[in-house]
C-alpha cells in the first residue's frame, strides 16, 4: 500500500484499435482511486476508434505525460501496430522504469513485452495469445489476475475490472477498493459458464479460435521478431 | 429469439454525465450481436464527458437515428438533466414504441420512467435509486437483471454487462451470447464480496450512501415531480 498522503499520477495508454473495455473497465476503477489524478494518453490528442468503432479521445499526448506512478496498458487488435513502434515502446519503457505499478490488460501484455518489460516475469494475457508470452521472456500463468512484483497482469478483456480492483487494493488498501466495488455494483452474474476456454463448449471455443486465427498468426509472427530483437530464445 | 436473417438496428443513448461503463460495458456485447448495426446517439454530435471525465463521441444525433429495434439507455449522474427534457424523453418514447427490446442500465431506468415506460412494470436500478422506482409506477425487483416483456433492466453499473449478455441471448440465442462471453473472457473473479448493499460491510455501505446523498435527494425531488406529471400515486 502507498501512503495515503502521496498523490498518485495514474495514466492509461490509448491507441487506435484498442479493445475499448480494456480501457473503460479499468477506467471505472482508476478514476476513483483516492488522492490521485487519472489521465489517458495517446500518440496524438486526436480521437481514435476502438476495434468496433467506439470513438475515444485522449486527455493529452504521450509527450505531455508527467512521470506516472501507475501505468495502464490495454490491449486489442491495434496492439499489433505498436509492437515495433519505437516512440510508444520507448515511452512505456521510460514510464515503467519510474512507476510503482504497471498494469496490463489482455494483449496489453504483449505491448509491455515488446517494450522489454516481461523478461523473467510471471504473466498472463487473453487466452488466444497466451502461448505467445514466452517470446517475451515471460512465464505464462493461467490465472485471471497475476501479480508479480510491481506488475499486475489481467487476462482477457473483462479481467481488467478484476485486475483494476486488485490494483486499487494494492495502492490504497482493501477498504478503498471495496468502496469502489460497491459503487460499481460489481457482484457479477454471468448468464453462462462460458468465459474461459476451459469452460466453453468445444464448438464455441473452436468457432472463437477460428475468428481470431488471422490476428493470432500475425501476433505470432511479430512476437518472433520481437524475441529476436530482445535476444529471447524460445 | 429474433429470426437470424432479420437485421437488427441497435442504438445507445449517450449524454453528458453518463456513467461511462453503463455504456461501454454493454457496448462490448451490443457491437458484436450477429447481423446487426450498432450506433450511439447524442442530442448533438459533439463529444460529451462521463461523470469522471472520459470523452465519448456519439455516432449521430437523435434526429438522425432510424427507428431502432433495440434501444439501450444508460445511467449516471447526468440522468438528472434528462428527466424533464422533452426532446430526449419524446425520442425515447417514440423509439421504445417501435423497438422489440428496451434495455436500461443503472439509473437509465429512471430516464425510461420519466418517459412513461415503467408504469406497471417490474424493474430494477442502482441500489441508491432503487426506492425511487415506485414514483414511475414500477414494482422494484431486487435482482441484478430483471426481464419484463420487451424490457431488460440491469441494476447498477457493471450489471450492464450481465444484462447485455442476457439481451444478446434473447435476440440471437444462447450460443451467440456464449461466443461473445468467451471472447470477452467474462468469467469474473471480484476480489471482494462487496458488490451489493447486502454483502458490503456496514461502514463501507454507510460511507457510499453518504457519497451519493446529495444526488439521491435531487433524484427523489425530480421523481416526485415526474410522478405528479404521470399521475402516479405513491
Amino acid at each position: 500500500m502507498i501512503a495515503h498522503d502521496v498523490h498518485l499520477r495514474i495514466g492509461s495508454l490509448l491507441f487506435e484499435g484498442v479493445d475499448q473495455i480494456d480501457l473503460t473497465g479499468p477506467f471505472e476503477v482508476l478514476s476513483r482511486i483516492p488522492n490521485s489524478t487519472y489521465r489517458i494518453y495517446g500518440k496524438t490528442a486526436e480521437p481514435v476508434r476502438d476495434i468496433k468503432g467506439l470513438r475515444l479521445t485522449p486527455d493529452a499526448t504521450l509527450a505531455d505525460a508527467p512521470p506516472l506512478d501507475v501505468l495502464h496498458v490495454p490491449g486489442g487488435f491495434g496492439q499489433q501496430a505498436l509492437m515495433e513502434d519505437a516512440e510508444v515502446l520507448g515511452w512505456i519503457s521510460r514510464q515503467a522504469a519510474g512507476a510503482c505499478r504497471i498494469f496490463s490488460v489482455c494483449t496489453g501484455a504483449l505491448i509491455c513485452g515488446a517494450a522489454g518489460l516481461l523478461k523473467g516475469r510471471r504473466a498472463t494475457t487473453h487466452w488466444a495469445s497466451f502461448h505467445l508470452l514466452p517470446f517475451f521472456g515471460a512465464t505464462p500463468v493461467n490465472q485471471r489476475v497475476v501479480v508479480d512484483g510491481s506488475f499486475v497482469f489481467a487476462a482477457g478483456i473483462t479481467a481488467g475490472i478484476d485486475g483494476a480492483l486488485r490494483l486499487a487494493a494494492e495502492l490504497r488498501g482493501d477498504d478503498a477498493a471495496r468502496a469502489i466495488q460497491l459503487y460499481m455494483v460489481y457482484a457479477p452474474e454471468p448468464p453462462f459458464d462460458c468465459g474461459t476456454p476451459e469452460t466453453a463448449p468445444p464448438e464455441i471455443l473452436q468457432q472463437s479460435r477460428e475468428a481470431v486465427r488471422a490476428i493470432t498468426a500475425q501476433r505470432e509472427e511479430t512476437a518472433r521478431r520481437v524475441a529476436a530483437r530482445l535476444g529471447v530464445v524460445v
